[in-house]
């Protein structure tokens, strides 16, 4: 499941070597013992699953939160590194918001955001999650200029499109199609 | 810090007897755990620190998330019980978002909120901070209606000024006055 670039901040090895494969079993360990909904993830738990010395992962992460909101980034944004491009930021945003409801609506990736959600720091500390998403709606809103359309601003899209779709993921209240589009035809009515 | 309404699905007693003591004693252990960011919160550590028996506990609530979740709630809901009624839609959303900005940003409220987060169940289990919101969203907009306003939906209120609020809280993103106030301008740039 991980690639070495989703790790390319803490993994020593080349890609593909004994470090990657390590990686990888560790990742797909975490993501077992979230899926499970295991109680209590400890670094022993998750080194015992993974065949790994509990060292492997001490040396590697400073605590097991660290390394549970590092999965769950990688296991979070794997719906595509780029945002859609069909040729209208209504197509554009339509089809990116339903990619991401059903990404992030799959009981495995809630549970995923929450522990993520518990693992975060204090305001201002940078979240992974939330600058991928940032990027990919510069990308939407460049492209919607460029082609000279009436759009909203990057703050617009992730204030009352993403935010939204996260805040009913991890409160429990439910995201499908229907409320994706809902919320796309929302953020359109503030430009027209 | 509790009153006798926001427990009254599971106080046994009446307002201001001992069983009302007893719990008031229970949620300020809570808040305090909480507050002090301890690690682990269990039944023994909340009883030995508000002076009951863990038995008192294991009686009233089936685990010790449901009772984080009690507690996080009342705590969340003391701005107030009505939303504003400042005479214009505009006034009432800008008073109300700027009201909730403030409580939830603090941070024991972060931390209230996010155990709340890791305490939720699937979709479609209630979540009444969220149906809390809802009643004084409905509230606001019926205001504006009876004015002959325009005004955004509840659902509008809901999705572009309370899930971005909460969102930014949970995701350590910050809350400000200034955000708040775009937020407001927002849903209302919906129904210009």
């Amino acid at each position: 499941m991980p690639s070495s670039e989703t790790s390319a901040g803490t993994s020593a090895g080349r890609p593909g070597g004994r470090s990657s494969r390590v990686l990888a079993s560790i990742y797909e360990s975490v993501g077992a013992l979230v899926g499970e909904g295991a109680e209590r993830i400890t670094f022993p738990v998750i080194a015992e699953r993974a065949g790994v010395t509990p060292t492997t992962l001490y040396r590697r992460w400073d605590d097991v939160d660290a390394l549970l909101e590092e999965v769950a980034v990688a296991a979070l944004t794997r719906e595509g590194e780029s945002a859609p491009d069909t040729g209208s930021v209504e197509g554009d945003l339509t089809a990116w918001a339903l990619a991401i409801a059903r990404d992030i609506s799959r009981p495995e990736r809630v549970r995923y955001l929450r522990a993520m959600v518990a693992a975060r720091g204090g305001p201002g500390a940078s979240c992974p999650v939330t600058d991928r998403r940032q990027d990919q709606a510069r990308e939407v809103v460049r492209h919607a200029v460029e082609r000279g359309e009436k759009t909203p601003s990057v703050d617009q899209v992730l204030d009352h499109v993403i935010a939204p779709l996260y805040h009913h993921v991890v409160f429990g209240l439910g995201v499908d199609d229907a409320y994706a589009r809902r919320l796309v035809a929302d953020v359109l009515a503030m430009v027209r």
